[in-house]
């Protein structure tokens, strides 16, 4: 995948023996951003859920003191309303309003509502569009969407993806922390899917460089939106729910480990340390922590997981490509009317859990060779599944591990894993709550029974992991890492 | 729905104020078999999975005397071929050949290979059948696919279905045990879809009685897969296997009961006692066992698991009746060649359940009120769903109550869960993998919680199981039920 900017210097970059060009961003770039933006006076963002806040305020301030305004458009009586006024984007200003008025008189139209809304009210929007004004998307589903219909964008538009690899309040948290330290952010990854100007290219990477993303690189919006629901229903919500469920089971339940402990051991231990090892050092790194009997316990966990993980993800890859889980998505929206999402954390677990973080010392957390195999094995396997269906490593590993460890995970590990679902949107939440399960059941049916028996590891499994090529790439991708970590409070 | 024979005497039965049509069966009938057969010389059997055997062997023995030949067509090299040899289809009597040989030469073609196997080869079935002949089918999936891709049943040709509400190895051994004891056997529902010489009718009335149907009723090869494809989700098997691992974990974890016991409170209480009175007696004779606190116990649990329950199930019919679910077994048709299914009971708690079988003291079996309150609002929940979509009482109460208490569960009860899975189809299989664990999160994360708090139940919802009308239906349905019990060894 290629692209040319006349604004923004394109680097080459090598990735596990393939080629990509990426966009390195930060501060400095800002001024550059006018003549990215050519031509533009107004940009709309619409909707105000986990990208709304985030990318609006982000790139009103980085546009500061420039002649191009940042509004936000909402329905008509939106409970957000007031939030959208708390963040300086008021009625008063003209910087607030009716989201098809915003729609009408913005050259960039930067649709955030939810999925399932954005497949019931396309064609007004469409409709209220300018005449060669460009579509922004921050996710392929809407394409996803008129696939499956057998619709498609209307051509007097631009239509443009700039997605956060990393949830909303991320994306806020790091743009704020970075106008202390330059290069705070949250990669995004971009894609051009009709440019009628020649200016979509531009567009798309001044909006990426201005929400702050410390390196953008290309992709397409149906590659896209196949990793993006993929990944969240995989390792970045679905599983590691999924795996700490099971894990916390395993301990308290079989092996009668104190609950403090077993949740210690699980759910704090892949939130915690394991997030902070790979995040820093790759996952490797992990491996390389433990010695003797422990080394041989990450190792029978790795290699009792990675098929049951292989096997789970290639199911979901394929329904998310065949169109099934977007299906299931907009019938969704219709159900939630009737029931909306229901608590996930209510259950003893996670009430243990909330006296853990309590009394949680941040040093004394436990690194588990059985919770990092297994976490480990899940991750490789979320890789190699996109890997076989032909995604570029930028996108593999951002969507499999940058995104985990940099941005879900540490919300998480603050505040509960129903915290980081709340935090974001309704298709992952979705996601999360199908698919979670179905890790428990099959972890817990054909990888736990086989760590307990007295099986060694299968070694050809371990040495498929201890030499996969991603490693190198997710070197690479780590010296472009946030300088900073996040930190909540 | 309505339909006229001129072999069998159809009867009219009121249903909860609504009327439908059924065909009584009985070892008496078989005398009509060859007028219900009329020009009929060959029947084929194609496939030998969960009803092949079942239906082939049934059907034969009530044709014997006749002029009726059954016989069975198999893949060359087939793995079943010495199973079907040694129940006496054999290639030296000619009743036993190539499947396209049998099909080629039979005036019913009864197609009983999986569901994915008749997506692959459907276009070479038609294309090898006689003109004017009959296609049977026990299942609408063929029709849901076509209707998947666009495509129809060819019309030179009679389409119908005959769908026993119970798995192939129930099919057989009641029509055995029937010998001795006239009208034992498995409900069948009948359709019509293709009618082209105005035989379809007595054909599968006349198929349904010979494989020992106690009544047949009427529906569309539709509304049977949606049901069908739905029921096996549902309290047939994913439900009922999810209500079971979390209610043993509620018990042995949660609530530290001995593992044996927490295995009988759970599992032995549905697949024992629970199923027993609500096969005999209905499930209103469950709520009336209990007085006192017991009762208040059932009715929480009842009133906090109904509509977790009916939330679920609305999403599972859902993805039937829109086609996902369809697409879905197809597609694991192919992964399975890499991934083929995994054990689902090596777990500790079948582990544990192995011992309590063996020691089984039938009559000591504990009626655990939270349980029969779990299990009832999930059996009600199936219901109502089926009868929001616009099922007929005789599918409704078939699919989701003398399915489950009179042929699944009993095989649950004999040999565990898995023994159960192993005998249905893989479109079942594959289904209640699915499933399970969405029932398994959603009780635990939203029902029990609320069992567990200081709430009491709530009234409408009980009020609403007491006065259900669908209980004057089970009572009609009960007095058609099989005269003796499954009996498994």
């Amino acid at each position: 995948m290629n692209f040319n900017s006349k604004v923004f210097k394109k680097e080459l970059i090598n990735l596990s023996g393939r080629e990509e060009y990426i966009v390195r961003g930060g501060r400095h770039l800002f001024p550059l951003l006018p003549k990215a933006f050519e031509g533009i006076k107004q940009i709309g963002f619409i909707g105000w859920g986990s990208q709304g806040p985030a990318q609006s305020q982000n790139l009103r301030d980085s546009l500061e003191g420039t002649d191009i305004v940042v509004k936000v458009g909402l329905r008509e009586g939106s409970s957000s309303i007031p939030k959208a006024e708390a963040a300086g984007f008021t009625r008063a200003s003209g910087t607030l309003g009716e989201m098809f008025e915003i729609i009408k008189t913005s050259d960039i139209v930067i649709l955030l509502i939810a999925d399932a809304a954005q497949a019931a009210v396309y064609k007004k929007v469409f409709a209220a569009m300018k005449d060669g004004a460009t579509l922004g998307l921050s996710h392929g589903f809407l394409l996803g969407y008129l696939q499956s219909i057998g619709e498609s964008f209307p051509d007097n538009i631009n239509v443009i993806g700039v997605c956060p690899k990393g949830m909303g309040p991320s994306v806020r948290r790091l743009y704020v922390q970075g106008k202390e330290v330059d290069g705070a952010g949250i990669n995004c990854s971009f894609a051009i899917e009709q440019d009628i100007n020649g200016k979509a290219t531009d567009f798309a990477l001044g909006w990426s460089v201005g929400i702050g993303a410390p390196f953008t690189f290309m992709t397409s919006l149906e590659m896209e939106y196949r990793s993006d629901i993929f990944g969240e229903r995989g390792i970045l919500l679905g599983a590691v729910h999924g795996i700490v469920e099971s894990l916390y089971r395993k301990f308290s339940c079989e092996e009668g480990m104190d609950e403090k402990e077993a949740f210690k051991q699980s759910v704090e231990c892949i939130t915690g340390p394991v997030s902070k090892i790979i995040s820093k050092k790759g996952m490797l790194a992990v491996y390389e922590k433990f010695s003797g009997k422990e080394k041989e316990m990450f190792e029978k966990a790795y290699s009792a997981s990675y098929h049951p993980a292989f096997e789970i993800l290639l199911e979901i890859y394929e329904e998310v490509a065949s169109g099934n889980e977007i299906r299931s998505v907009i019938m969704a929206g219709d159900r939630m009317k009737r029931y909306p999402f229901g608590k996930i954390d209510g259950t003893r677990m996670w009430k243990i859990g909330e006296q853990v973080r309590a009394e949680r010392v941040d040093d004394a957390i436990p690194l588990n060779p059985v919770t990092a195999g297994v976490y480990c094995a899940v991750m490789i396997a979320q890789m190699d599944v996109l890997t076989e269906k032909g995604h570029e490593y930028s996108e593999i590993v951002n969507e499999s591990l940058i995104e985990a460890v940099d941005s879900l995970n540490p919300y998480m590990h603050f505040k509960g894993v129903s915290y980081m679902v709340d935090n974001c949107s309704t298709t992952a939440r979705l996601g999360s709550r199908k698919w979670a399960p179905r890790f428990d059941y099959i972890l817990t049916q054909l990888s736990y029974p086989v760590i307990d028996s007295g099986k060694g590891a299968d070694k050809n499994i371990i040495d498929r992991f201890v030499n996969h090529q991603v490693h190198k790439s997710i070197a690479v991708l780590a010296k472009l890492r946030p300088s900073v970590d996040i930190f909540l409070k």
